[in-house]
């Protein structure tokens, strides 16, 4: 069964006709296999984004445990404006305004600096086994959008490779990639650390490798791994404007759904105009899908 | 018909086994799919690498072409010190010599700067379809070792997922893994320039993405590229030590085929000693191996 929780509209049949034209040889737009990347922003495309990601709840919990035990951070960047203006900060960071993610990315850097991988997933687990969302009092990773797990299929039946470029933490996300959504460990792409290897143990820098994964730095970090850009791409977010610009197939996820998901649209104003404007493959969450999550 | 250029020799057996029983429920050695890593070096594990890697005939041929267009660059770092000392250069770097492998690289940073992926794959096309080994007169991709590629059969058709780490440039390798080494351009790993995504363009810096590909620098990339270290690993040199440290299955490649290949122990003297007293898998290309290349 194909893309099952997707109703009949002409976005589903957008999808499968993209698919079957790209993988038929005697279609003039068929695509070689080597050259099947797809990639797909994480936040608001794969699961529910709002009111805030999910590793924001992560680092604010972080946070408040080092403040705790040294009181004399709260003073200190970036733990004070994180500490002192939770709730603007948060909605700056929703909304993925560029310096929000900074000082959130500055804060992960740092919260973490010096420890292992396996350290760092052990807190991660821990994190998404507790937290809930809460509007939908649920693990955040019951709040994945199954229809897109469903195109994953398809690509993957259709010998595409499936990547995840996320704005947010590759480390964070590949602790929940493979049992979550199929998805390997080395697919999944995003702003990350720096690792030096030293006695015999990886240990985590606070430094960025290479730029931020928004934007520009999506691409970047595409290219950094597959050494392509992704022929199919699919996004949500203005920071996710320039891989879908780059990509031959663009899917935009558009939150119109009040009762069963968000009605969003900031951080999402040029996406959108750029995506009706140009005859993208713009996703109706409230028409286009029969079921959004897997109860 | 599996690892046919293999001789029926206990290193043959020792690969058959760890294959077989990582990937037997039943085994105490089973390893779940998502786990199943393999990293191998590339230059002298993958092919030729005496008398030095293919790669550095590229630099050579792009320095010469860039001092004839500005002769001041031969004043200059690292121009200088590659033009004035071609041949000592040229064996330290085959040596894998820190210091020259350091100055090769911030050569190709600086020779390439401002290049798009297009550009310098062209350049890669050019060189590789023109170049020829000076003792065999073949082109290099010729020069792989056929056992290896059967090798790598063998590990796919049991779902591992088979990388490449070099020490040499990822970029370089990805022109032809597809096609020769039948390997993804994503399961390239090796040292990388940053790419910065500009005016609609990916352009090469003249900047490292993290660390050297070299040594601890090897589990630093399999890291940032797979969430993991590699459970199967293969090289030659001393640079390939650490990756195969924390591997559990060892593969090192001896090169102690004087008539069909090189001998070589040169910057390969602590691998093989920690293999020898290790009990690793030492692969003597002399008696192991019926054939080489693929001719």
């Amino acid at each position: 069964m194909t893309l099952t929780s997707w109703n009949d509209t002409k976005t589903k049949q957008a999808v499968l006709d993209f698919v079957a034209s790209t993988t038929d040889e005697n279609s003039p737009d068929y695509i070689v296999p080597a050259e099947r990347i797809a990639a797909f922003d994480n936040d608001g495309t794969l699961w529910v984004e709002q009111p805030a990601p999910a590793q924001t709840g992560l680092l604010f919990g972080k946070i408040v445990e080092q403040v705790k035990a040294d009181p004399s951070l709260a003073a200190e960047e970036p733990f004070k404006s994180i500490v002192s203006g939770e709730e603007a900060f948060m909605k700056a960071l929703a909304q993925q305004v560029p310096e929000a993610v900074i000082a959130f990315l500055k804060g992960i850097g740092k919260a973490w600096e010096g420890t292992t991988p396996e350290e760092y997933e052990a807190e991660v687990r821990v994190f998404l086994s507790a937290a809930k969302h809460p509007r939908f009092n649920r693990p955040w990773t019951d709040l994945i959008y199954q229809p897109m797990l469903e195109l994953f299929d398809l690509l993957r039946a259709n010998e595409w490779r499936v990547f995840v470029c996320s704005g947010g933490g590759r480390d964070f996300m590949r602790v929940y990639s493979e049992e979550v959504l199929s998805v390997y460990r080395e697919n999944i792409i995003g702003s990350a650390p720096e690792f030096a290897y030293v006695d015999g143990q990886l240990l985590r820098q606070n430094k960025l490798l290479g730029n931020i994964s928004l934007g520009p730095g999506k691409l970047e970090h595409i290219h950094a791994r597959t050494g392509r850009t992704a022929i199919l791409a699919g996004g949500n977010g203005d920071v996710d404007l320039e891989m879908l610009q780059e990509a031959r197939f663009r899917l935009v996820i558009v939150h119109d759904d009040v009762e069963r998901e968000y009605v969003v649209t900031a951080a999402a104003e040029k996406l959108l105009e750029a995506g009706r404007e140009g005859g993208w493959t713009m996703v109706s969450m409230k028409d286009d899908w029969s079921r959004i999550f897997n109860d």
